[in-house]
């Protein structure tokens, strides 16, 4: 009998988000991996790179760590890619059109490659590509990601903080010109690269504010945020370091304007998540904890009035690597592919 | 079309045991939790006890927390017990015997009532219903399980150690006289009861061992360790807390004797395990950590030569609340319905 | 030789501001432990409530725990009240005029004593005594502090926000009406009650917001800010839980009016704080994190562009338990007593 | 006046044991810094490389970073070595005969050079330095320490360790053939050297045992424990990493011998440690906890009877940076210089 599952690479697999995207397609019916990439851990199994998985590619049959170069591309439906930014564009370039692409870095998210040089560091060396993809928001972009060959999966901050904000300003129920944004993550967003401001005692028992200078992530809400509001907008976000492997939780400060308030924003969430698998909007009184969507693909969201007139607070939160990440790509390939979307991504969140 | 699924009531769902069942059974295709009781959270929704559940309560339709007391036992076909030792046996003994009764607590795992008093303060008020349990670690007692009215789910350490221990003793490969288990256990162990020493600022950035009068897992280890023996036999254990969640390591020193040495039980674990889905014995040179099982099922061991001669060091990690307690509850529960041993059970392990 | 010290008594000495006290003042060459007190460990010794404190506690001849009843206080120059609010009322009102109090509880904070019956839920039952008490922050009241005899500290979160807002308020160099206060705190800032949220596996790895309903902090801001401001003030204030002992990091976001901009603003607090042995303004360019004050009693205070035009982001971090507690307080004795300010506040934080 | 304080240079102060020499030293009343050196960030001022003592070398105006060439030992009465092993033996032998040296690595614990070159992997270039070398555990070599020119501090784990063993040893209280030393260690253990391995995301919410093929650590051990026991001795001992900043607690499982028990134990250490102001024999029922000593230079021991006749427990801590790394060091520098042993060594534990 043929074997009809989705046939996914996984370029990049020796990062966090890759390991990731192989637990979520471990469990995965309809999609099965038939090569996993990392140039530097080249003939490595995945299970020695990352021994949780230890068990999972055996009984998944999974291939070897290779160099990207040696991916036969003819027996590849999908290719997930969680690179760096930048080598991204030179390696989604190599890869045959057939393939779509499901893409984890910052390379492909900004649609004007102009905003891309500045916030990046570099000229775009693959604008012609640029121009297939999608901002992929599963939840505000599925149409446009059903028939995507490219799809640019976005930040995890952006996930946390576009999801009620980008409703609410399209409506035009905020001030898309009073938008602060304090988010507060877990380490394993910075990923497994070797920095010395991710060491354990480093990080753990403290907390402090980075990326005050412009965090890249930025962009991403200015171009989302500015495509609902229909025009430009610039807002304030400011990251956290929390001591803790997962979890983002966006605090932001909006204003309603024509007579909204915290109720009237959350019932415009409500209606406009309602069915969604993957996002919920929280009744009045319940705050959310990055603990409860922890391993999952959630989005939690809470809308609260704040004692000055004219003000609200709106708390989000996700798993980083999931919702923020590897979940979403996940989520992205059954609609790219037709599939019930939970599908695979039926985990309940672990705690404690 | 009948729903043929098994019938499950989870008994104390208002613990940590009690949600991680939930969280494995909302996964598992062939049960489904029909009540869910808590006495002193009655009334209220399993999502607002445990907020990372509301989703999955909603999904599931589950039912509200009762009383024990409000069980409709006639629409229940097993029972999973999460309460504490003492209060266990009284409620197990109001089950009708038509129900198969799945034990997380402490109650039914001495076969000696008398060893019971001892070690818990309290006599035994049940000792009929003792003599139809069974010590369920599922490896070791899959066949007596399978037709068991009463399955006494072992403790967390005893679980951990008792794997690589166990067949080592049986097959006379280890002196049972000089067995020392220096155990590491994250803070989840303890439950969700209100301590000063389960205080987060009391837990975190430090360590220290406990018990070291008597911890009453003991009981249980020199239980299944004697009879594995044929004699009676004391270890050394000594358990410790660590500032994580979730994970057990168990350090085990051991004297291998008549000429076997690390190599000679690593084969032979090995060997009693090949096949086995949860149980993984690692290659010599790898060392598992707590990590690379966290949420998951599985038990990683690995065989050590150690520089004296005549001396091995074995190490043992699972995850506390799934191999430790609920995810061997619902081995055991597909082991006692004739299910494949790993419904349910397939999460690979959630890390960073 | 007559001993001159100051005679302390500590009453409350067994939640963590007590301890804190105690570390503190063990190292204070001018002020010794006389009396300690903990209604509900009466009898025992400090060193079995605090186990960290034994070799100090034989070191210093330390008495054991008493009942606050039992404290003989003409042989007591100051108390040091650690206790809950509204307990602590009373027993002030139990001490004589003679000895001078320190209070670390909130009952004394709120000159307006029906702003108290509001924010604490019950009527102030010692109005004639906030008469006397002086508002602790001890930079922005140095000179009533000196001649006080009831000094109420402030509290952790209004420390550290206070620090760098009331300067600017007072100078009008922000707009007082649109403050927005996001603080992330450690969890000793919730003292040693035995409280479900408080338990290591409800805190670690995770966070979120709490206090959303109305933090009763938000009464020392407003009282503090609209006294700066000359007329009423309602901040945006919420605080969040971070899984860490220690450290409080307030981000805050102000509008600067008048054309003043962030480097105003942090020239205008360097120059109001220097000299100030305890509070630091940082440098353009630096950011600080909890991590670099803690058990030290120093406040750090950076002030950044916000990319907004007319928008300022002011980061100032505390240990909560020393300048945010115990370290203000005794900073408080010393201006009290006419000492060297820093007088036993020499330490460096400990790091990491 | 003339400033009569001893002069020290800290080489290597850009290391965690650097930062804890500066922030112990700082509170030293009888010794100041004069120079400080890192050769990667000579030119850096330490408050860059530890923004937590930013305050501190402002206060004591402390030089900036230099290269190791650059420093002046004409000025210098002291060098405290921080470095890796292997350079460290080629920068000492650089150092004026004049200058005594506190070396905090392992170039020069090993008496035996063939040992040296086994355990290190390379030959030592330096062994007629060794042989003025004496190994520094001030508690046992107090009187050799006073006089020794180059003076090789402990390892952290050995400090631990051979406080409670050398002793019991000596006296023929225990077998030196059956000593099971089980060690748990936090992370500022490994340094700030930038490994996969001291990730945050590598190391929260898990343990794991690591050195099996032979931690470096064992030599030490060897080495003092076959001194104490006239023979050649090989223990075993597992170190463990567990997810905190701080702390050694060593688990030592023993075997009294010629009818001692661990009363007997407890009762010889607590005489061979009166009067001790760093090392606190426990009393019966206490058990010590990193948390108790974190930030002090305090060893704390207990020894516990175990159920198998003929076994005891001892269980020791320290903090891993101060008595078992620059906290001992400075000890030495006391006893070295003939100052009261405990000078700049009084600071409390710091909790929680």
């Amino acid at each position: 009998m043929t074997d009809r599952r989705i046939r996914a690479a996984v370029i990049g697999a020796s990062g966090y988000t890759g390991a990731e995207l192989v637990r979520l397609l471990a469990g995965h019916p309809a999609a099965r991996i038939v090569a996993l990439t990392a140039d530097r851990k080249a003939g490595q199994t995945l299970g020695s790179v990352f021994p949780h998985l230890a068990a999972s590619a055996d009984a998944l049959n999974l291939p070897a760590l290779t160099e990207v170069a040696g991916v036969a591309w003819d027996g590849v439906d999908v290719a997930f890619c969680g690179l760096p930014h930048g080598t991204t564009q030179d390696v989604v370039a190599t890869i045959p059109p057939s393939v779509r692409v499901i893409d984890l870095s910052a390379d492909f998210r900004l649609a004007d490659t102009d905003a891309y040089a500045t916030w990046y560091g570099q000229p775009h060396r693959a604008p012609a590509l640029q121009k297939d993809a999608v901002y992929g928001l599963t939840e505000l972009a599925r149409d446009r990601i059903r028939t995507a060959r490219l799809i640019a999966c976005p930040g995890c901050y952006p996930t946390s903080a576009l999801l009620p904000l980008v409703p609410l300003v399209a409506a035009g129920l905020i001030d898309p010109d009073a938008i602060i944004i304090d988010a507060k993550s877990g380490v394993s967003g910075a990923g497994r690269a070797l920095k010395e401001a991710s060491l354990f005692a480093e990080v753990a028992e403290g907390v402090h504010a980075y990326g005050l200078a412009g965090h890249r992530h930025l962009s991403e809400l200015d171009q989302e945020l500015g495509s609902a509001a229909g025009r430009d907008v610039r807002v304030t976000f400011t990251p956290h370091l929390i001591p803790m492997n997962r979890g983002i939780l966006s605090t932001m400060y909006v204003r309603p304007g024509g007579g909204a308030d915290a109720k009237t924003l959350r019932r415009h969430l409500a209606e406009r998540y309602a069915g969604e698998p993957f996002v919920r909007i929280l009744p009045e009184g319940h705050v959310p904890a990055t603990r409860h969507v922890r391993g999952s693909n959630h989005c939690l969201i809470a809308v609260i009035q704040d004692r000055p007139a004219g003000q609200a607070i709106i708390l989000s939160v996700i798993d980083n690597l999931v919702k923020g990440a590897s979940g979403q790509a996940v989520q992205n390939l059954n609609v790219a592919f037709n599939l019930e979307e939970t599908t695979g991504l039926g985990q309940p969140p672990l705690f404690p």
